[in-house]
Parts: C-alpha cells; structure tokens; sequence
C-alpha cells in the first residue's frame, strides 16, 4: 500500500518528561516513546511531528501529532494498537486518517494552554503533579481584571523566555480567562495563535504576583508595553501547565470566526 | 516539656511506595517518611502509629495517625512544620494535640476506603494513578444490586487474601454503595469497622466481573457464605484503591448512630 498520513491527538503527564520533543541526551520524551511504539509496528516509518514542543514537566490533554503510515491498520485500531504499548502516563485516544497535506504544527491555528495553581492551605494530593502550590491567599479580581489586557495582535516581548528562537515576538491572544475551578483551584485559560518561548508561564507568574498583590492588575499594560522580560512577573513552573486543545482552520471557525 | 500526644491527618499518593508500614527491604513507605521528618525536629521522638496498613501502591486523602511529641510546637504549626519537608507525594494536612489515651488504631470505630474504575475507552491522563482502567464497558446496576448484599456483621473470608495475620474474618460492614462518578468513573465506596487483608480489593474484582456479566449480582449472596475465596473474583490492582476516612467515637456517632 502507499502512505497514509494519520493525525494523533495525545494526552500526557509530562512530569517525568523532558517535554514532548527528542533530545540527545534523554530518553524520557513523548516524541520518542511515541515513535518506538509506531516503528514497531511499521518498518517504513520515519518520524511523528508534533503540534506543540511542550516543555519538560508540562501536560497535555490533547497534543496533536502526524505520522505517515504504510502498513494497513483500519482507522479506528489505530490509537488501540499504539496506546497498547505506551508508557501509562503517556495515552493515544484517538486517530484519524487525514490529507497528505495536514500538517500539526504548520497549520494549527490556534492553541488553548490552562495553568492551574491550587491555592488550598496544603496540596491536595490527586492533583499534586498537575497543579502549582501556592498557599498563599490569591485574589482572584485583580487576576481577572489583568488578563483582560492580554487579547489582541501585541509584541509579547516581555513574555519571552531567553533562548526563544523565534524572531518574531508578535502573536495573537483571542482570550484570557481567570477563574475558580474546584478544590480552591484557581486556573487561568489562555488561546493564541502561538506562544513564544515560555511566554504561558511568565503570564501565570505575572497574574499570580498581581493575585499576590505584589503588583497592581493596571501594570500588566506597562508590562506588555515595555517589552522588557524584566518588567514582567516569575516563570511559573511548569507542573502547572497543560496544553488543552490545537485549533485547525474547521475547530477555528468554529470558534473564533 | 513532658510528652504530648499528637494526630495527624496525611493524604499521599501511594503510586511509588511500598505501602505505610516501615519495611526492612525498602525504604520506599509513608511510615518511615514521616518518621524521618519528625525525627528531625524531635530528638526523643520514637514511633508514628497509622491507623490502616495501606498496601503498596494504595493511596490515602484522610489516614490517621499519632505520635508522642517532647517539642513545644503551637497545634497549628505542627502540619505546616512536617509538612514543609515531606516529599510532595505525601501531605500531613491536619495535626491536633489529644489526650494520651488516644491510639489511631485501636480506637478507629470505622473506616472508608473507595475504590475508582476509569471505564472508558481510553486512560484519562489526570487521574491514571489513582483509578484502575477498565475498558470494557461495566454496567452499574448489577453492581448496585450485588453490593446490597455486603452490609452486616458477617465472616468475610471469601474476600480475605492468603497471608492474611487476621485470625477473626468476622467484620462489619456499615455500607457499601457503587455509584459513577465524572468522566465514565465507576465508584465503589465500602464502609467496615475494619477490613482483611486485600478485602476491599476482592471485592471490588468481585463486583467489577459482575459489572462485565461474566456472574450474576445474586451470586455475591452464595460467594459470601462460602467462606472460601475461591468463589469470589480477581483482586483488583492496588492504583484503584483509596483510603477516605478513618472515624472515631465522635465521627462515629455522627455517621452511624
């Protein structure tokens, strides 16, 4: 048979990862374990390309990858057939064959990344790996009001890690939600175009120090004008980060026409 | 200062440890965690006492248990003190000074212990630790039906696992509900004043095979008063199993007077 190209949408715990791409000095990424698991079953197979390049520590609900098939397996044994054989903390639920023209990250749209901080008294402990401890009492207003200066085209500069190899610090937020989740979770969901190196976790420490009171939520302004990464908040870490949903062009229309 | 009695309440995630109690070939439990970092605020501090034995890779998010203490720390210090040098899998979220006659153990009234099921067709990612993945599809109502039949005082020894210390299999069992939960969650929830070895866990494999049709709900009846285990069903794996909640005189009565 020829080549069938097939999209994967992947759920993780990345916290014993070194993130989603394949180092050299690792073996504990998902990208690898997912390719020994597909050239197992397909000697013809080169490489998997995924939507995000999640860093280490960081969870994903729904990561989408493409890989080219050549063995014949029908299109629902697809995610059976790998996720038999992956580690437990990484899962394949689903698989579809698409266009040879798809493309993961080429052609996402758009991505939804939540970060989620438990603000209980003590961690509550079936949450731990995913979730940032913060006992300290967080307000949730001055969150709220703060992410409301993030949506729009902007030079998010000031997001921006050190060692981000983009060159363009120009992205697109369609929306930045603060709100309460249960157990006193508080967790913030942001969409965008595309992210610049660790720029979701500079924002949650952004709005976390603001929720601390540290900052006023006015600042977050400033602090995207200045384009200065040392005008901006603490990298939060990276156990609270999931990547929630990859838009393509029919899920994008669908919600952001 | 003389010695002052104290109870803790710890939740953790049972995943990496060999169980609670201190075991000679690991040093891999919950036990000798705690005792480790009591150890270092206490120079004469010598035993914490649990109120359930969790097995390895059960989970906790209320076990009991107290310990002798000759430092002067205000009661609510306590928790935080532990707490801030415990691994991040294991959280004492609660201490309370007592009287000196009380024991974890011997004076437990009752305990609650649920067991998860992810039924479906794919791991959820954020809870795979603490829920047993079953992808058949299970069907609640047998289950309902076959769990009226454990409430009472009655000899469980059809549930009671070889190596079991206990030589009364005789328990009483105050309720036992199976319900679901989100995300295609199965939840069995057993209430005793006190559990064999393995109990909760064959149990859980009993209703499980009759969640799947493979027995009937009205055969949990004769399986009891067989007294032989091997008329029950598999021992479910330990990730599934949680301990909830441990009563005393005071809860006791609240719950079951």
């Amino acid at each position: 048979m020829g080549r069938q190209r097939v999209k994967l949408y992947i759920a993780y715990d990345g916290t014993d990862y070194s993130g989603w791409q394949i180092q050299k000095n690792t073996d504990a990424t998902i990208q690898q374990h997912l390719e020994e698991v597909i050239g197992e079953y397909d000697p013809e197979f080169e490489r998997i390309h995924g939507a995000c390049r999640t860093d280490g520590g960081v969870h994903a609900r729904a990561q989408v990858a493409h890989f080219d098939m050549s063995v014949d397996i029908p299109e629902e044994r697809i995610a059976l057939a790998i996720n038999g054989d992956l580690p437990r903390d990484i899962v394949c639920w689903q698989a579809e064959k698409v266009r040879d023209s798809f493309h993961s990250r080429y052609q996402a749209r758009a991505k939804t990344y939540r970060y989620r901080i438990d603000n209980g008294e003590f961690p509550r402990i079936f949450t731990h790996r995913y979730t940032h401890f913060q006992y300290q009492p967080i307000s949730l207003v001055p969150m709220k009001e703060a992410a409301r200066y993030l949506p729009g085209e902007k030079d998010f500069s000031s997001f921006k890690a050190k060692g981000c190899s983009s060159s363009h610090p120009v992205r697109k937020i369609y929306g930045a939600e603060v709100y309460s989740g249960p157990d006193e979770e508080i967790i913030i969901e942001i969409t965008g175009s595309g992210f610049l190196y660790n720029m979701v976790r500079i924002i949650a420490g952004t709005l976390i120090e603001i929720g601390l009171e540290k900052r006023e939520s006015e600042q977050m302004e400033e602090i995207i004008e200045s384009r200065d990464r040392r005008a901006a908040g603490f990298t939060a870490p990276a156990c609270g980060l999931t990547l929630e949903k990859v838009y393509y062009s029919e899920d994008f229309e669908q919600f952001f026409a």
